[in-house]
């Protein structure tokens, strides 16, 4: 029976309403998912934009951001050290250098970020890993060399702790959602592009890249076996591990999002692990999951989940 | 002063994003619906494309549907014995044979699934009725064949049990919600339009439809009990009941959908009544007007509605 | 260090969902306004199309409004005498008339509520002012003689009391929120034509407009500053008082509307503040900063506000 043993942190967030969650709530939330079993955490991003999670000087400097009131970077690593969790560090997403083709400024950003809270929180216990924020379904732009710069250099400066992605697949829900279509057949990148396009990307990233966990919402969702089994057998032959970022919020709906229906769930759980996969993370507890959410879905989804890992 | 005595049951939800409730809660709300003062509840649908709420092997051989958890209808039916209420049972909706003009085809998906409910849950004592899942404004498609072809069915099998639908009028609100210039004068089709198309439609389902319940969310409210005395005096004339549906969520706001502003909700009851309608049902209690809602205007909204009826 | 002191109360909404709140669960709202710090509340409108919030006999007449249940105006002077607060009463707003050229219709529906309301609640002591609730960012129609005839008449009747309106800036998320090209570097209207534009207006409002509150959610928040000080420099020129509107919901999620986000909120109150304004008000405490909030993210950003207000 596959678990989910991460999640992210949604800070800084890119589309997901905030909660505005004091740090005693946070410490809540960190409770409720060591009862859910999560063991590891990963902050999706140091910076959006001009915001950023942590007072990053060299963002601040070099794009613009603002210095944030609270130091989540701090209160994160605080929290899994607290509730013995491994902590992973997202870093930067400019949202403008990718979009105008200035790849080699996202990653000077990126290597900024990065250096900065190596030296300022790299003693951390909980500093276990990088996360790479920049998301994609193929290759496109400077991606490769972005991910395999970014993820050798993070490696060199923290004496080679793991590197994490998540891409996703390149489905029919792609900036598509609740679109009542979906349904009736329109068709996701098949199987075999599938493999040939991530064979491609993968055999360019060895040594930069350890974990590769794609979203698993993008696909129709009884199609999703099949890519899973995809994404295995291939990640596996480059040397990395395969997670599945088991999406809990719908993308099926027209309120773009709430949680997922708890079947749903379930469904794709039983997918990845019919995919022989062995690790399952999701995007994310907090919102999505959590008896503290802002969402009163996530509370049943909560005690539907607790239900199923403690029968 | 008329009362809502029926409510959906939204499962299989379209477009509704799910609460992730336990038969717990859901005995929960089958309280509140009681005090409330609903006597009937009609589940909405057995299945909707490849998902269904009750373990359907005639689904699950002939339309690939998935088997659930949870049998739902076990669930429902019990908890409508408990709390001494009639359950009308919806039945498939494929999302995508109507679309492909294989009318043929979602007929005998209907008729099997119905066959199989009735033979495995047919004595239950709440099991009251049938529901025809498929929604219209206009005779389009074969929809006649199916409505006619189904409810015959349906009552064949179960010994004349009632069969209800549930139309919309085509209004401006049609796949047009939240478009602020709706207030500025667009067009409904015309009484006379729709009473011209209703009439042809009703007069083809003698003997195979018992209660018409138009929704009443799509034309201008205004202009609301217009549509509906045109409702009761024809569908009346073609012998059948005419039941308003009266929405419970708010189709005038940018958020789809959240529970609707008790004053508009009384707004329409009124029109209701002054059209001489006896009975109303609401889509639906559960997300929209429930002290246990995940959206926390349905807790408004019951309090205002209980204020209602017991002043 | 900028506080909030006035709120809208969105009676009649335009775009944010009911929350069906009880008179007692207004009562508990305000007494969670006068903790935070709020002495003034205004609300929004007293008619928008064919829905009213009091039942104002001349709308009813002259506009074929429907009568509330409810009077809200008597119980929001009820409970600002309560709590001590000022209370300013917006208008009506046809949402046809000034679309479709009749703007003498509109004004005349104006007069009409105002002088009404004046007959019917002018002695009452928390009555201080009014609203004008027709919203521009630039100069179109007849909206000047709209304001002017207005804020003179509405003066006149009621021995001087203070007008106030609420204009927004031509910035690139109007009718145009969640649009994640946003980030990428689309222009406002520039700061010169923003200054130019209100130049013009201001100079025809003198003895008709008192108080001009901008809301601020339109621009790159990264921008405000600088139209906020020209906002102060040119009003208080003019002779009134320059307030900033400072929106408590996010326009920078596809959920159209939830609660912002405490740190964005804060960087507005201190560009406002840095900008040399004296007097923030919101759009509005009951939906996006209270703690009875139909938005649980609203509950944590009263926590975070108040932590804020009390340090």
């Amino acid at each position: 029976m596959l678990k989910i043993t991460a999640t992210f942190l949604d800070e800084i967030s890119w589309d997901i309403p905030h909660q505005n969650w004091t740090p005693a709530k946070w410490d809540q939330d960190f409770a409720a998912m060591k009862k859910a079993g999560i063991n590891t955490v990963v902050m999706i991003r140091s910076g959006l934009a001009r915001w950023t999670a942590w007072p990053c000087e060299y963002l601040h400097k070099n794009a613009a951001t603002a210095m944030p009131e609270t130091d989540l970077l701090d209160l994160f690593l605080t929290l899994a050290e607290k509730y013995e969790m491994r902590f992973f560090l997202g870093l930067y997403h400019s949202r403008y250098y990718t979009l105008h083709g200035r790849w080699d400024k996202e990653i000077d950003l990126n290597k900024g970020t990065a250096l900065e809270a190596w030296q300022k929180y790299g003693s951390r216990k909980a500093f276990a890993g990088w996360y790479l924020c920049q998301e994609i379904s193929v290759n496109s732009g400077n991606i490769i060399e972005l991910y395999a710069g970014l993820g050798k250099y993070c490696k060199e400066i923290s004496g080679g702790l793991p590197v994490m992605i998540s891409p996703f697949i390149k489905g029919i829900k792609e900036g598509n959602e609740w679109n009542p279509e979906l349904a009736t057949g329109l068709a996701s990148i098949s199987p075999e592009d599938h493999e040939k396009e991530w064979r491609n990307i993968l055999s360019q990233l060895k040594g930069a890249v350890d974990i590769v966990a794609f979203q698993d919402g993008h696909v129709d969702i009884f199609e999703l076996q099949s890519y899973l089994e995809i994404n295995r057998r291939i990640i596996e032959e480059y040397g990395m591990e395969c997670w599945t970022n088991c999406e809990s919020f719908d993308r099926d709906m027209p309120i773009r999002f709430l949680p997922i229906k708890w079947e749903k769930m379930l469904y794709k759980l039983k997918a990845a692990e019919a995919a022989g996969i062995k690790n399952a993370m999701t995007f994310e507890f907090s919102h999505f999951m959590s008896p503290n959410s802002i969402y009163a879905g996530a509370h049943g989804l909560y005690e539907c989940y607790l239900d199923y890992i403690n029968k």
